[in-house]
């Protein structure tokens, strides 16, 4: 302290030395060098404070503004995600609790069905990617004579030639801000060879899971509360939250859960009228496909009218697809926008399109890898070149995650030597998924109350729970939306954690819940016993 | 298309059936259930727009606004990140030239001096990390008898630590939102040790690099432009860029060259008092200690001072201390923010403090990975919970980089299997980067006009140049700043990529440059034989 005091007695003395030349820099305008400044002659300056000489004597003062809820960004504090929300608190809480006192309660286990994320309760990763992605943790490994032993050879090949696509074979070096070269072809192949449409590398970003990915076109697209997202309710909260961080607003329409979730046309143009009508002016279109919390998968034929009407409203469409391989019915199957657009005879000067595919779901769910990528189709030159620059300002996506994009867009081939275990623990994982789906959607429909819609694809049930009003009326005693409340009333008698409906949004006055159907499928008859019991004695209860 | 024109006729038939519907809903406000509305009374409600019945007449004319530059968030067209700028771009193609007509220059390869990636340029990862890493990536090979050939002990031991600490020994799932409570424990004890005083892993988040957490601080602070962020100049650009993006103002303070790129509390002072007579309100002060791009590291006791300023303003310190291992002076030492504040006897309530490490810096040099974290403290339970729904929202960060930023906070200690040739890979490029640096600074020094600090930490050299007259006209007629000037014609004679000093900010009318000094050791004298042959002509042509 007493070094301080001197310190500051010999800084006085320079302030004064340094006042006057400072104030005579500052009154310059910096010139300034970047990538932008080349690419368009609207550049706006970047907003730097060009600080004049001040009069001393205000300084005393002053003092800054304590960081309070009453003093950060509002944007903030207004964002909610539910996913991790209040339930979630609780739950961990919970799971301590039973730590502590084992034996407390009439469940041993706190099962997490609030989030998409397999791994957690127990689905063990393709051994396939996780070979390759150790390799290319550890080359130095791929020459030795026990790697042979210990992994495939298809897995060591693969390893080889990701590390020739690499720059300088180094998996520890910032890429390319899109993401490396060599990783980008193989996804563009992937897609190719899903959709039947040329992919070009350069219109794919690797993002660190799909949400960035959300993030950058939201805030490339939002200026200020007058630009509108259109979003589908229910929705992934990811969407709402982003729009409230970067300020736009929420312009919402409604699926119809009478017609399993149906998209319809006509509600996009109506609340497209409506938002115009209030002076928004509405930038894009999300679609969840396959439908995230509502299981629904679109129809072609759907899918071409919502090409049609971003088309002719000129809005780019950001299509989440993250669920692409998440289908159970035999009667439905995945279109991605591109290839639908296309077939339409749409092309890059006809749509812009933003298709978002992650690593986190899938029969892979590899969730912590954090690898994903969106491929950006429709877009001028110009506007690339300022998404690019978004992307370099954080380097870019984790190496691993980009391999794996990579490697599940470009899976083990037939004659590959792990192909057929690599086809056993993939057919395994979803043929188990859609019974899983099945047998909770029955246990659900089986409630009092309850209506489940089919789980055509992703990874998740939305029922619909018609409560009796004296529960309404307790949650409302209990200050908390009434299925909310009773999400908390299964969480404290079953331990099992599911998202109320209110952090999807619903059609107000109407309850749901979102449950994945991601448990292991050993524990399933353990859960419809327990979810059967446990909403059999809550509707006892507040039976009116 | 035939079938398009079909289901618009359907849709529009049910357009009437539920047009009256629709408005009667959204006419209720959603009832909202997150983890905010639990926390505060201060919740502000989302921006979701209440829609009502519109006269369809107004539908025909509408149409959207197209993405174009005019119509984009101008905060993206505003944001500059001159080290993957420009120049980068220009180098890129230079490589593609080369490698087409190799020959065609007098130089075969380009060596990317922009920017701080290390592993880009030949270092090798330490051993002990990547064999954790793969271990972690493939534990089906834990139990393996080949793995005890391939890998060390401590290594295999180590996974196991790691898989107890990780929930269902899940890999592949999303981790708590802060990240790994085990893996937290850890680095919280490699900050005790590191500082001797207490860290709480409740206070670490751990990030995909050190990137998204000061994106994520830039956000919880900045509420519109009138809120400033103090920021050395020069400074690294992700702090310029990251501000603009969140719409705030930098409010500028210079290090002066003169004296080391000192860091004088009266500059401090003067532009706080200059930026509030703006009527700007100063949230936070950035500090980045060891310095980029100037190499400083700060003495404790400017430290000291800073930190009482700090405290005195109420202003959060920000402080950038990825570079903590980067220190090539015997007579400089790293001290973390953290330390110093207690040390002086300030706690909690005395000082809001974020300190930002990285997996990328250091001898790791990890860049790939994006691992990294900030240590939060001194922040009301309020505005942390506040902190913690924004990183919820994007779920976690990468496992792998969680896994080695606690790695790089608990390295192999003395008498574990690993120990001395983790020491030895470790000394080998500290110390190689030591005699790096000061070849680099020795040889600038030696040119013409140029005068270049002391390399005491970091990764960097931020050598000035004063240029001729003439050179200066070029540029001008070139229609660029002079030291991008010189930057682009240095790349084209010899392929090494620079970034010119502008897109670090500088004091106006003087001109810099920023060199890495990672190039491996024995490119060193070739690099130096070609920057000053070309420093040379470039005087000689350009003389007044």
């Amino acid at each position: 302290m007493r070094r301080f005091v001197a310190d500051v007695s010999r800084n006085l003395t320079t302030q004064r030395r340094r006042n006057s030349a400072t104030c005579v820099l500052q009154h310059s305008t910096c010139s300034l060098f970047s990538s932008s400044q080349s690419q368009s002659s609207v550049v706006i300056p970047v907003r730097f404070l060009n600080t004049t000489s001040v009069d001393p004597s205000m300084a005393s003062d002053y003092s800054g503004t304590p960081v309070t809820l009453d003093t950060i960004n509002p944007k903030v504090l207004n964002c909610e995600y539910a996913v991790r929300g209040e339930i979630v608190t609780l739950a961990q809480n919970l799971q301590q609790e039973l730590k502590e006192n084992p034996g407390s309660r009439t469940f041993d286990e706190i099962l997490y069905c609030n989030i998409g994320n397999p791994q957690s309760l127990g689905q063990q990763p393709i051994t396939f990617f996780r070979e390759v992605l150790a390799l290319c943790d550890h080359p130095a490994i791929l020459d030795r004579a026990e790697t042979q032993g210990l992994f495939s050879a298809d897995s060591i090949e693969r390893a080889f030639q990701i590390f020739d696509q690499i720059p300088g074979r180094a998996t520890g070096a910032y890429s390319h801000s899109q993401g490396i070269k060599g990783l980008r072809d193989t996804i563009a192949s992937g897609i190719e060879a899903r959709d039947g449409y040329p992919a070009d590398p350069n219109d794919i970003f690797l993002t660190d899971g799909a949400s960035p990915a959300v993030h950058m076109m939201m805030q490339l697209l939002i200026r200020s509360e007058k630009d509108g997202i259109l979003c589908p309710i229910p929705q992934y909260p990811l969407y709402s939250a982003s729009i409230t961080l970067h300020g736009g607003t929420l312009v919402p329409y409604y699926l119809d859960e009478a017609t399993g979730w149906g998209l319809e046309i006509s509600e996009l143009k109506n609340q497209l009228e409506a938002a115009k009508s209030k002076g928004i002016s509405v930038r894009a279109l999300v679609v969840i496909n396959p439908g995230n919390p509502t299981g629904q998968v679109l129809s072609e034929s759907n899918q071409q009218e919502i090409v049609e009407f971003c088309k002719k409203e000129k809005l780019v469409l950001l299509a989440d697809e993250v669920y692409q391989e998440n289908i159970y019915v035999p009667d439905k199957q995945f279109h991605s926008f591109k290839k639908v657009s296309r077939t339409m005879g749409y092309g890059e000067k006809d749509i812009s399109l933003v298709s978002f595919q992650s690593v986190s779901k899938g029969y892979y769910g590899e969730c912590g890898k954090r690898g994903g990528y969106m491929e950006i189709t429709g877009f001028s030159p110009e506007v690339r070149e300022q998404i690019y620059k978004m992307a370099s300002v954080n380097l870019c996506s984790n190496i691993s995650g980009q391999i794996l994009a990579s490697l599940v867009m470009s899976p083990p081939k037939v004659g590959d030597e792990s192909y057929e275990s690599y086809f056993a623990e993939k057919d395994a994982i979803l043929s188990s998924l859609a019974r899983r789906a099945k047998t909770l959607e029955a246990a659900l429909n089986s409630l009092e109350g309850v209506t489940c819609n089919r789980a055509e694809g992703a990874m998740y049930l939305f029922p619909r729970i018609e409560l009796p009003k004296k529960a309404i009326e307790a949650a409302k005693a209990a200050n908390t939306a009434p299925d909310a409340f009773y999400a908390r009333r299964l969480l404290d008698a079953t331990g099992i954690v599911v998202v109320p409906g209110s952090g999807f949004r619903q059609v107000p006055g109407t309850w749901h819940f979102r449950c994945t159907i991601l448990p292991q499928e050993d524990r399933i008859p353990a859960i419809v016993t327990r979810l059967t019991e446990f909403h059999k004695g809550f509707m006892d209860e507040f039976r009116d």
